[in-house]
């Protein structure tokens, strides 16, 4: 009998990147590897495996045919961390094939640099140290007449999936009243972690820090836009940390620009953000390349994840890492193919 | 027989920076207010007061004859915060007068800035910031070669008064293990927060983070230089609040501008600093211009601690707020009278 | 067109057991109610409403044929907390359909429970209390020869569901080093809540409070017996708050009643427990009769997880709260209807 | 010169009792030790020691004569943990030297047991193993219907000094509302700790669990008694934790066997209590025989406190772990000499 394979297809990620020496030795007594780092796993290749392939880590496209042709597969593990539609879910479910994906990996990176643009944004941190550098600082007191002490100000949560549960749970020592807005959880998962529900305009109106964890949806496009900002008080602080898609980009600046808000970002509409692009001069901002998950510690974090639920699988236990794809859900996401992070 | 009198002489500060009209309010109820704000108190004021006086708030010299004049005083509350050398330290515990300061007023801005200035350097926000602005900015993992992750680092804390506590209950969600240098205290204070004691240099070469929170002493002057940054893993973060003196200036500034170590501080020898001071162009660096304690709830929390243990006091029970000046102690510390802050 | 109808079908438990009025008013709003409460529904009652029934609240069977009759079947949420074997839990799977049981309600009370039989068997408070009521109490240091205190203690936790996450939190203010045994789970998960992984025999050697939480499976029969009491320190606590099976219970009771161990139980191989049982008068233990869970506030628990959970799935989203049941899982639990919590 | 002498007078304790062999052998390299654990020392030994004495550790009455007499005197540190009238405290504050206890070295077991009374007055633990024991036992709902969940019930801490504080961190996880009652602390230290200042009747109604750890003074005796347990919710539950003085012990008896509130209590008028005394047979009520604090760990606490504290004072530090004697409260407090703990 042929040993069961495990196809790894990991573009744009390569294993190296995603896992440490001892997690691979990990994965590679699981099964037998075979790797398309290259380039995208040809479909030859992919059909020639199939048979024997009892997981895929990586984002090879599995319509319902060959899912048909992979009688031994168990589990599809896409370590992008984006859930694409060229696997068919429904079919997956049906046949108890786990579609999963390291998602978490990325939130305690980004819930650490959000707490560090929200303290930047409070405290005047890099518009401080840029002052300086330039000889017009200011000391003291009259240093702070801006400043918005984090420790005990209203928060606001947008989007309270892993990334903002972790930045939650961060923040917990600055004893913040916090606000959540996530249309998709009941109000008992976000009472336990001792935040209030709330509608989106509350949520804006009442909070010195708003922070933007909420994936892109089919339904969510600029749903932050100026009649948003507007409801904000004046000189609080916004924080952009999933994706451009969900907020009017130029809105946003213009609500900085004006003095209104204080803004960081660390995703743009189009990326990499254009030479010439006059965001770039922006007062009132602090500026983040869509650099805040892309760790090395987060990519290993993916890789560790995914194994430890793939030894799992294939012990007949079910996975305790990686988020599952519920068809629904995953059909309601905008996520695309990443070039970065 | 005449009212009680409360002797109010807070030069630098105002009676209305460090009181809220509440916290005022409930000063005024406590005795009559004598108030000299434009200029400090004269002495034949003083010494007209002395007979009546129950309390001082203020930094007035009150050597050991003085307090012989002043039969009903019980207590002196410095709101500079610092403990000078103008009074009679041991004559006023002998008279059981309480000598008092609500030196712990800053350490909630000053904790909160250091972890700001900490995650700035780990992850580096300002200098992805100004890189952005110059269009030279690096995206993703490659934009994240230097990062160091904040959580789970090793960190260092130099000196564990109410700053060094308070920063470290901040942290608490990170889950660093929490080396401490204090040699004021016993290891069961530092034990009990949940950090290990150690040696200066153990501290110096293990961490990844080291925040210097250590008020100068007679004994500490220029403690850490040279030796001590080359002690430091390359990389790492050095965080300066306290004061410029513990540490050698130039001796840090060299080890940034190498590339040795990354440096954030709050203090300079010379405040403000001079214009044309070549320390401004110094990279790796992220400078605060003596600005992370001097908000505006750092000084009404003054006021408050100030008047909640005069509260105490009039009623024959002992502070709770306020540092008292352990006469020892305060002949030690190194403290000068402040214009900012 | 028929309104959608919810098939309650709760038995052992009442509506009103576990609904508040408020809970109930929010699930009556999802859909039209049917209700059998005096007795399991009946076959051809069920076959009636198949075709309308949206949801069903309840233990009725679900084997695949039925399934296939009710078309518009989203959810089957068993609030006995136990997966039964009377439903095809692949068909479910291939359907779509959630099957999903609130078993987390009880793991607020049982930890709490749990927290205090190990404080009464460390600290000795019900025999202090039975001895004080008799005559024969000691004081002070005397009374004190067998304490073990739990602040400070290492701990065992075996089986690391919800109830043990659960007392893993509760406990944290004691600064326990916690050691887990749970072969369903990578060390990740364990070590995310600042335990670490251990087989089983080392948590029994090192540990001087060991609690029991893990449900019985097809594998683990017996698995706690004569050998394993033996590896414990002499003293040391035994908890018992899942179900006895788990355990070899009159070596449990043989390894208190020679004093090897202490032990506290709330679970008992038949109960009601016999009333000329020897087991009622043995030393060195806490009795509890199958109480720890059943509390008013964990009922109501049931019903506002499953409520809650409707909703979100009524409007095409995930659940949040309840558990859902993994085929394989399912199939392994050997759990049995309950008569009572 | 002479060696410098540490006087030992520990009665009612011995150094075995209180000092681990690494903690005494930190003692001996401090000075040379002259003990008396026999007998008190005699007046003859005291007075021939006193020239050479840099520190007492016990319970040695020095009134001001004697201090006169001790010109190298800086440290006094009592270890039953109470400030006795035998000691000039005014003349002590006037020289600078040091009057000591170890107060809080009792806090963690005490409050560990508070928790435990807690748990086991609303959960009904005792009750509950006598009536197993009794074959009367009920399981199930049926068993909890006088049960009160510790998690989220409204708790009062009466006391808030280091056993009450103690106690206030063990509860966190169970997120309690909790309001406190001392009448010498400002609302600043209780709100720190996320409690909320309470007068005493607020605290009574609002409370189901009501937690005494209100030391005795010359103003508080009985005074909470049969009025005080009137304001009480129906089956709350009562913990006296301190000293039977400050309640009214029989109404607090009466309240509890008619069954308006539930009790626990560590403490009694007379101790120990008479054979016949009818309390012994009160239902309703726990019973604790004066053993919650004098746990080994706590009087090894006391030792290693009052040693590392002595370490600071004779390099010229102030203490940082035991409590001060102020002298206003040493006169308030009334503490006896203790026989036991």
């Amino acid at each position: 009998m042929a040993a069961p394979v495990i196809l790894v297809d990991p573009l744009p990620r390569t294993l190296e990147q995603i896992m440490t020496p001892a997690v691979r030795a990990r994965l590679e007594s699981l099964g037998r590897l075979v790797i398309s780092e290259a380039r995208p796993m040809h479909d030859d290749e992919i059909e020639a495996l199939l048979p024997h392939a009892v997981a895929i880590i990586g984002q090879t496209a599995m319509p319902r045919e060959r899912l048909g042709r992979a009688p031994q597969l168990k589990a599809i593990i896409n370590v992008e961390t984006n859930f694409l539609p060229n696997i068919d879910y429904a079919a997956c479910q049906a046949r108890g094939v786990w579609v999963l994906t390291p998602a978490s990996a990325f939130a305690a990176p980004v819930a650490e640099a959000a707490l560090g643009l929200a303290l930047d944004l409070g405290r005047g941190i890099s518009a401080a140290d840029r002052a300086f550098r330039a000889g017009s600082e200011t000391y003291g007191l009259e240093a702070n007449l801006d400043t918005i002490r984090f420790e005990g100000a209203p928060v606001g949560i947008i989007g309270f999936g892993d990334l903002g549960r972790k930045f939650r749970e961060l923040i917990r020592p600055f004893r913040n009243e916090v606000r959540v807005y996530d249309p998709w959880l009941p109000a008992e998962i976000i009472e336990r972690l001792d935040c209030r529900q709330s509608d989106l305009d509350t949520l804006l109106e009442r909070s010195r820090f708003v922070v933007v964890f909420a994936a892109p949806t089919t339904e969510n496009a600029h749903f932050l836009g100026a009649p948003q900002f507007a409801l904000m008080q004046k000189g609080s602080a916004f924080l952009l940390m999933s994706r451009a898609a969900v907020v009017d980009f130029q809105a946003m600046i213009a609500a900085a620009r004006s003095g209104h808000i204080r803004v960081a970002t660390d995703v743009f509409p189009v990326e990499p953000v254009p030479a010439d692009d006059p965001v770039r001069a922006t007062p009132n901002m602090v500026f983040s390349a869509h650099r805040t998950g892309g760790t090395r510690d987060a990519l290993f974090e993916i890789g560790s994840m995914a194994v430890a639920d793939l030894e799992l699988i294939l012990k007949g236990l079910p996975p305790q890492l990686c988020r599952r794809a519920d068809p629904a859900i995953a059909s309601r996401l905008r996520s695309q193919p990443v070039s970065k992070t």
